[in-house]
């Protein structure tokens, strides 16, 4: 059978498959954003991984070297956010052609810096033809903290820390080399420079109304359904809540693209996904904001019927399914 | 500049340079096999991370994939082993080009659970052209046990944990396409699946008489040159006194090879490279022999001759200088 067929979540479960018997006991979060291995005193460790390939995740002339070596950190600590833990340290493996200019190398660095996460090890080698990048990040929280992806319960609120599509739709204007309008730009700009929700995820932690926590880097579509899965529960939402930015409302209406696909099935976003036990869902709205200066934007929320996604617009069933974006 | 007139270690230093000022108080093994972070309770996490890219590392039709995995493993708990801790788990990012088979992914894993180290994250992408493996192995150790590369003391005598030059003379039977024997064979086996050292890494660990410690994967030449600037001082090494297995001698000497520079030179033997305290030398090798059934080989002594490598022959300095491998 060839990879395509299988997908990159049937690959991962074949690997993982054999190793459930290894797993040390007390370490949880395989297949939520981290790994948690517990340590000392109500404490753990919380350690993620994510490679960037050339030509897969980026092409080399669109993205610039600093926003790719920001990009590359920003997805490893959203993983850390997710969880509502605190990031501590970086390690960077790099393979590069030897036709890459050491100035090249020297704004990478920069740009992975720029969230000052220490790096702390890694690994640099020659590479034939791809620029290949993984980061591997640790962070550490009290054990109390941590947000996994199967604490959601039914009658929780569902809530997003920003706008949904903008990666996606910047994503769509470099591919289809469009000339870049302001509007454009800011999609671009959400596609190679994401936001990072560092302090608000590590708040988040600290609510223990907050019942379960991850990033969108998948679409939400793809990312709701491990939710629901991890928890057992189903999930309603208002289509017509989903924060949606002007910019990709604009750029979308001038091309005729449809928004609200790209709010939901498209990937890289990095926004955090939460659900909120439903009595304190208002209070932590005020809260947050006073705290971060940010929005929480409630989307929908989490029944019992187990499995399911139902996507509503003025409160009446679609008959559409949403796909999550997969990398095979 | 292009990379190749930087070499590795100018990359990593020029990317290691900007985050100098990040670093958090109490991390050691910066430029070590591992960074050592401190944990409650006098214990520490090590972590290290390798990437192997195909045509770089490896040949997909030279190696395989079982091989591939259990290798991708060996090199990532080797260093862990070398600072005298115990591996924990480990983390697998991996870009598959699309027209590999299930079955490639299947074996790789096989291997890469060979070890009977924990898998507990990682990602699984799409790429162009090439493999790539990147791993991350974690460990844990008391702070009294980690050697470090910085603690060889003049006097000390050196030795290694294993014959060196076999996987370079494998390297170079698979390169060059001989027609193999049972030596040759060897020596590939040597290259696709070097032995490691888990158990002896964690058993030199909690000896006090060993100074420092690290593997030896750039090359005797090069790696002894990290433990020398760590540790400011110099050694003196007898040629004479390498181990150097039977096999690589016979291939070597049919070929015309300088089994002496392949064993000096050569990469990937993945043995550990160690100093102790004179007086205790003997002791430790006969009770690491009765503990682990192998042997510790001496091969020369540090001096005080801050950052001079002598290499001798019969006592005599020979007017040679050996370098190491550098993947650029």
């Amino acid at each position: 059978m060839k990879l395509n067929d299988l997908g990159e979540f049937g690959i991962i479960a074949g690997i993982e498959s054999k190793f459930l018997d290894l797993i040390p006991s007390g370490v949880t979060g395989i297949g939520d954003d981290c790994a948690v291995i517990p340590l000392e005193a109500g404490r753990s460790l919380l350690v993620t991984t994510d490679m960037l390939v050339e030509d897969i995740h980026f092409l080399r002339n669109d993205i610039s070297p600093y926003d790719l070596g920001r990009k590359s950190m920003t997805v490893n600590i959203s993983d850390i956010s997710a969880m509502g833990a605190k990031p501590y340290a970086a390690f960077l493996s790099l393979a590069l052609p030897v036709d890459i200019e050491t100035e090249w190398v020297e704004k990478f660095s920069e740009g992975f810096r720029s969230h000052e996460i220490p790096l702390l090890g890694g690994d640099t080698t020659k590479s034939k033809s791809a620029i290949v990048v993984n980061v591997t990040v640790i962070g550490f929280s009290d054990d109390q903290n941590i947000k996994y992806r199967s604490g959601a319960k039914p009658g929780d609120k569902i809530l997003v820390t920003g706008t949904l599509g903008d990666s996606a739709g910047g994503l769509k204007v470099i591919t289809q080399k469009f000339v870049a309008d302001e509007d454009s730009h800011k999609l671009i700009e959400a596609h190679h420079n994401p936001l990072s929700y560092v302090k608000p995820g590590e708040w988040l932690g600290g609510r223990l109304e907050v019942t379960a926590m991850m990033d969108i880097s998948d679409g939400l579509a793809s990312d709701l359904k491990h939710i629901i899965e991890a928890s057992k529960v189903g999930t309603k939402i208002e289509i017509n809540k989903l924060p949606i930015s002007e910019s990709l409302v604009k750029v979308a209406n001038r091309n005729n693209w449809d928004y609200r696909s790209l709010a939901i099935e498209g990937g890289e976003d990095y926004v955090l996904l939460l659900t909120v036990s439903p009595e304190s869902a208002e209070q932590l709205k005020k809260e947050y904001s006073s705290h971060t200066g940010l929005e929480l934007y409630e989307i929908g929320k989490i029944t019992s019927d187990r499995g399911l996604v139902v996507w509503l617009q003025d409160d009446i069933p679609l008959d559409t399914d949403y796909r999550g974006f997969d990398h095979f």
